[in-house]
């Protein structure tokens, strides 16, 4: 429990004067954006519990583009976008004309005429969702300098290629939960690992979203995975330069075990390699039916070779104390419950299961934070008022 | 037309201590449960036909959970949701994640973080549809205890395999406004009665509504089917228990024209046996679809015997004065009209359309008032306090 | 920019008495009601922009029924919804039980007991659209009177087979904005021309609403097609009569460059032969897909003999200084952008692409205008509340 008048005073010595209509990545923006973000999450998360209203427009549309399937996500960004006032309506594409040709630039400007904020899944193609994003982002710039839109949307990032950054933001406003504040972060040891499951494609955007934002609190995060599982190069080369500049590490092994050795925390996950999402984005372009049964098969039978990438008991006994705090996205693969063998022994996720709910349970507040933060001119002056009036949600 | 004070103070005078957060079965709830329910719906009814409104959240989501078509129910539900201040959220098990394997525990609580009531349809599965409700309802229980959920949605059975309470509460309200007060339904006789149709599969949920809740009110109810057309057995017994405590009577006869004989009311409408749903509900299970076409075909040609289970004006003559109310929960399968020979004759159904568009418009209001009083915690004093201000919609 | 009082002013002063509950033909509409639709959508434009709230529900349902796929309309109305404090709740005609034969009559009363406007698109079959909206609002007009309705939804046509008065109304807003005032209009020359497209089957409601509206202001109106291109004859009728009474023209020719020459406006868009659509009508009722397959194949063949209809570089010189304005409803078919040869060329699209994102911004001011002048009872004087009070969105 926070205290939210304390909570305001640390976010109002912010300075977030560069924190920009979007949230794309966390690595694009400032530690006191990041800081920002969190710390008003959490007061609205508490607001909440407290039956606090934080509504703050009397009308306006949120708009959500989701391009793969989404429940959490979903019901997370209609919680937020509802909690501030605004309705949801989403694109779909499917009912819509822009499956006809319509420019993206187009469409995003005919549904924004009275979008105060945008959110946008497309995690499936590999090198472009992150650049749709950008393109709706910018076609919105476009209109609202141009005068056909009267103000200009917000855009959070609801999974896409390269980040998750509403999950890891959840993620880590679970840790600050659970070890009292970001600077008790610093010399923890995380284990972002690669799991076993029996399916194939799953995007890589957890374990970059992780080692993208924690490598800037001073932890020594480890990533894990078999050879030939890498994640796009880029971010690995920024979370080895994050690492460095907040004074904590971040290393690459191959061994599950080796990566729980001691850790505080470890995130045991699945994802396919970098190049098998290459080749996938390719064929799917190309909507090569044949070449995706044979890359599933293909895929599969190497992640066969991995079943005992397991998150199981005798590999959490060598964490420190044998007591680190298991995370997981969900849903996770669970051995014997989902599947046959999978990310996670029972045993394990069962004793978990209820820190994985909490985990989640931010996301709802993390989205409300970065719609509140990137579409009002002045958060900080607009959530004093707020919490000044202290008004009952019913 | 009520007054809107003096529904208040009966309302005030019941004891709705025990109340729940669940509207699950009629059975369940206390008479002075079901008495408060309905004149809320009635309060609100009339508070909106004023012009008056009763809004009572500036936020929150209402989740609705569709597991078969509806146009009706749906609507009833965002209407009362609407008018509450909460906004719909679907849960399209299509769009979502739910079909990959999630736990409905898992998925209960992730779409639940700053949801305020549920409301679920699931009538397609004899024995399952209330046990999935139960599910949720647990799941969000456990959720709110450990603390993961802020509150505990409030749940509406908007029709499962045993009950459909929105309906036969609207059924209810009708009845009070035809004859003017619960305690005028003493010895009226009501006869809900199988009628012919063309099609097959249709649910029990209707008149297990019927017989388990209006044999609380000393009515004479009888239930008329063909051999073989039974209900589900507990649901028997449950409306002979119950008219024997509140001094009516329940009997089941074989014969429509027995049913309707002296009756005030009848309510003449189709579905399957009991057997061919257990059968049907295996069928589908097994996605056996041979084996549920030669069961349509065998459920078909087995209705075909009974085309004479039809609501005419020569069954009509012989109920009270020749002028019983017919009810029915639409859509009705109109001889003539929406097909060859159905559940009644085009000239009843005629005679009787008004009524029967009256006796659907009860039901946004009976779920609005479901989920004020198993949402809030003190309901009557937020009411109050709703009346005392008195604002007008726009 | 215009003044609010001062257009406050305006519309107050008009005959607004007869406006009806419905908004179907803008040539059903007196001058005066077509005056305050307009003003009053520039009005909430102008208060938006100037981030005023004009919230009129505080809670209440907008209910959509799209017969047609739609992306910008669809959002316009969310967004006029929204904006007057109603919940957009879509009739998906999928998920609910319509197909199973429930009468038009009947679905409009069970989904309108708390709904205050209705829009619907309903374009796909000349000689139907109009018509079920006509059934929809004559049922809920008697829906009304009967008393299982408390309130007379009011009804916007979204576009159906004979006019789309969304998007004339919009176009109007623009030629008011671009040219200064309705008065100013007077003698200028618009030509509304077919254009070639590579697809077939395109309404003829935009064509016909812009004939339908814009010679009731004494403009010099041209309408352009191909041989045997025609529009329905008793709109053509409308038109001419129309035309007359303002003291303006309208004349149809058979030639693009002819009916440019000189203009002040141009309006180059595809539409599908008259014929064509009642044929494709029988054709798509009868469900015979060959009968369909060679329809549109023999009128592709047909249309290619028109490829040179495009608005090109050489046409628009012809135009007034040269410098006509370009409008469109969007999407267009942009040669060598969206087709290879398509209704215009690329350089002329670009000059003018800002000023179609314009035209298509007034729609959902226009569609606000309609639900606020149609559902209430004094419009005026709840208008008058709104601006003195003056409110901020957020």
């Amino acid at each position: 429990m926070i205290d939210l008048h304390d909570t305001f005073k640390q976010i109002s010595k912010l300075d977030i004067s560069g924190y920009g209509k979007d949230f794309l990545l966390t690595w694009e923006k400032s530690n006191d954006d990041i800081k920002a973000t969190l710390f008003l999450a959490e007061l609205f998360k508490e607001m909440h519990r407290q039956g606090l209203t934080y509504k703050t427009f009397d009308s306006g549309l949120a708009l959500s583009i989701f391009r793969d399937n989404s429940t959490r996500t979903r019901f997370s960004f209609a919680s937020a976008a509802n909690a501030l006032g605004l309705e949801v309506a989403d694109l779909d594409e499917e009912k819509s004309q822009i499956a006809h040709g319509e420019t993206v630039r187009e469409t995003a400007n005919m549904i924004s005429f009275m979008t105060d904020v945008i959110g946008i899944r497309d995690d499936m193609f590999l090198g472009e969702g992150n650049t749709y994003m950008r393109e709706v982002a910018e076609a919105v710039q476009t209109g609202y300098e141009e005068g056909n839109l009267h103000q200009r949307p917000a855009l959070v990032n609801l999974q896409c290629d390269i980040d998750h950054p509403t999950q890891s933001m959840s993620d880590l406003a679970m840790l600050q939960k659970t070890f009292g504040s970001l600077e008790n972060l610093q010399g923890k040891k995380i284990a972002m690992s690669w799991a076993y499951s029996p399916s194939y494609g799953k995007p890589l955007s957890v374990p970059q979203g992780i080692v993208g934002l924690l490598t800037r609190f001073g932890m020594d995060v480890t990533l894990a995975h078999p050879e030939g599982y890498g994640l796009i190069p880029d971010v690995i080369d920024i979370a080895g330069r994050q690492a460095k500049a907040s004074g904590g590490s971040f290393s690459v092994v191959n061994d599950m075990k080796e990566a729980f050795d001691g850790a505080d925390i470890v995130y045991p996950k699945s994802w396919a390699p970098y190049h098998v999402m290459e080749k996938r984005t390719e064929l799917l372009k190309a909507s090569d039916r044949d070449g995706l049964k044979s890359l599933e098969k293909e895929a599969l039978a190497n992640n066969a070779g991995f079943t005992d990438w397991e998150c199981d008991e005798e590999k959490m006994s060598v964490t420190k104390d044998g007591k680190a705090l298991y995370m997981h996205c969900l849903p996770a693969d669970i051995t014997d419950v989902s599947c046959e063998k999978g990310e996670v022994s029972k045993s394990v996720f069962d004793r978990y299961r209820k820190d994985t709910y909490i985990e989640a349970s931010f996301k709802p507040f993390v989205i409300a934070s970065m719609m509140f933060l990137g579409r009002l001119d002045d958060p900080i002056n607009t959530l004093g008022k707020i919490l000044n009036k202290s008004e009952k949600r019913f």
